[in-house]
């Protein structure tokens, strides 16, 4: 979703990619297929470009520095990126930099530690491996002392042999989820996007309704200054998503972050003045910043996921003949069940009617509705 | 920018280019180059696709009826794009079918018979050559009697061996012009986008004003009505653009058909609720027309001409600095002089503004403008 922009703005967008089959290698003209786990891999590839960003947080630390030490332009750097790559790191220079809202948390070494922190606070708690979660991995909601040894056994198959750390997290019985995303540039301009609520269900985002309803507009703005400073704090440059949760009293604290244009974000195609894409891209290039504000009053983004639809495209016959405004954005991926396959967004000036459409269509994108066949 | 649309909707795209440097080939991933007035080359090429259709309308009629015959869809069919290709056919065919408003036109046969037509109805005379016009191209506005001949020889220089008509046509004082996009699908679905007003310089588009400003809903309606008849009676499948002059009378002439997303049609791409170039392809895939309508008050366009700047990336950081709404659009051209290699788009509620705004923009891209810098 980056090479639109790309090509509008007249930028050589060059993909290092893990297979020839993923989405983005099957549109982008000028692909490197290779390991950015490698560091011989990524060198070679990054000498060919100008500046590097991503579309996840996945390449090695050590990897970046070593780029950024050849004088490389790496956006985000190393040193911002490992706040999106290392949750305990996160948690840490939040709290200290900026007594930024947060669960009651703690770093706990063993088992141990994470039974005391939940004897501690009360269960259930949240356990979260510093590294490597992705869509709800990861994470675990422990009920009682019993199950403290799984966090510390799974979180190490998973890791890849990079050092993982454990997260004791009070469980936040959350009144809602949200996020704002903001976008910085290396000169320091930053601009925040309105607030959405997001739905997740099982860990994976479904949902989100900008700007998400019912927010004063203090709150709106009290979360936008905390996501600026998260960004100027970290130095951040591109996109920044801050997901929140609120709790049932209207205090917000964070949840995660990432630092790449963010699937709360995907509404920006069609309902912001700018896309998330462009604006991250512009950051990157230190071109200066676009109108994050959306179009239309209300703006949903519904997911859709691979369920029992063999050919996306050719369902597209009857949502689109149900809602002429209906926008759609497949990924060419391929369909495996419970995998982000493309999205659909709706905008309007009556939510519920909004919310309604943009459901349907995902809904029958996912094999889930059947009339009008 | 219809590879945008495809990768949004799950088509993939597959190109025919003239050269490896054209401005589509530097983009899209799968590209054949060669020739498209080779019969082989276009047919080895189609040989790939479900569905062929164009962004120009210089493939020549016989190479397309080849692959009709073949049973290939072609979209829009030969039938209708022969109108678009054949300046003397479109006249002739919407004169007697739907008896459509022209110039006062005659097929000239030599300078003598160009000359007869221009001293009955009156001089200056427009002159046009059937096949092969492109901006400004393959037209002659004649002062009086002794021009006749130009419009014979220098049509057959241009002509590549295709056999050339001349046309006379009554130069028509126009009081502005403007034109109307149609996308039709095989199905037989149409609908029409807002008329746009647009303002050509030597023969160039350099701007499009839409709504057309001081347009009545009433003409509206009739010229909408117009383009509708056209593309019914034509069979057109995919976009078509009625080009139009206003008479200072109000009443509207036909001055040209396009069949492909045109520069008129550009606005669409932030303006309206689908662009042209994803309705293109819905319309080529007989999938359901998206909404035609524009999102905001006014929407203006102006192309982009290549000038003294090198670096229309680069320009950027005075044009985005300065108008955080700026919509871009380039074209990865070889930046010629006079060559259209972008364009810029602005919308907002007031006609005035939203036209200074994308006028500076494009000025300072063309490097009219210096200041700022």
């Amino acid at each position: 979703m980056m090479y639109a922009p790309a090509i509008s703005l007249g930028v050589n967008l060059r993909l290092l990619a893990e297979g020839p089959q993923v989405g983005a290698a099957r549109v982008i003209r000028d692909v490197v297929v290779g390991d950015y786990n490698d560091e011989a891999t990524v060198c070679e590839f990054a000498a060919g470009c100008d500046v590097i960003t991503f579309d996840h947080e996945h390449v090695p630390t050590r990897i970046l520095r070593g780029l950024v030490a050849d004088g490389k332009l790496v956006r985000p750097g190393p040193d911002a990126l490992q706040h999106a790559q290392d949750k305990l790191l996160m948690r840490q220079r939040l709290t200290r930099a900026l007594d930024a809202p947060a669960p009651t948390w703690r770093h706990c070494l063993d088992p141990a530690g994470l039974r005391a922190f939940g004897d501690e606070i009360g269960w259930p708690i949240i356990a979260k491996a510093s590294r490597g979660g992705y869509d709800g991995h990861g994470v675990w909601k422990l009920a009682g002392p019993t199950d403290c040894e799984r966090p510390f056994t799974e979180s190490k198959d998973a890791s890849a042999g990079e050092p993982v750390e454990i997260i004791g997290e009070e469980f936040v019985d959350f009144a809602r989820e949200m996020s704002v995303l903001i976008v910085r540039s290396p000169s320091g301009q930053a601009v925040s996007y309105p607030v959405s609520e997001t739905i997740q269900l099982d860990g994976v985002c479904r949902e989100t309704v900008t700007p998400a309803p019912g927010l004063s507009d203090a709150q709106a703005s009290e979360i936008a200054r905390l996501g600026l400073d998260i960004a100027d704090e970290l130095q951040v440059v591109g996109m920044l998503a801050v997901e929140l949760m609120q709790r049932r009293d209207g205090r917000v604290v964070i949840n995660e972050l990432a630092m790449r244009p963010h699937n709360t974000g995907h509404w920006t195609i069609d309902g912001a003045h700018t896309s998330q894409f462009e604006n991250h891209l512009r950051a990157v290039l230190d071109l200066p910043l676009g109108d994050p504000r959306a179009r239309d009053p209300w703006c949903v983004m519904v997911n859709v996921l691979g369920g029992d639809v063999d050919d996306l495209t050719g369902e597209l016959l009857h949502c689109f003949a149900r809602d002429p405004r209906l926008r759609v954005e497949f990924y060419g991926k391929q369909l495996r069940p419970g995998r982000k396959v493309g999205h659909v967004v709706c905008y309007g000036d009556d939510l519920d009617q909004v919310r309604n459409r943009a459901r349907h269509a995902a809904g029958h994108l996912m094999g889930q509705i059947k009339e009008g066949r």
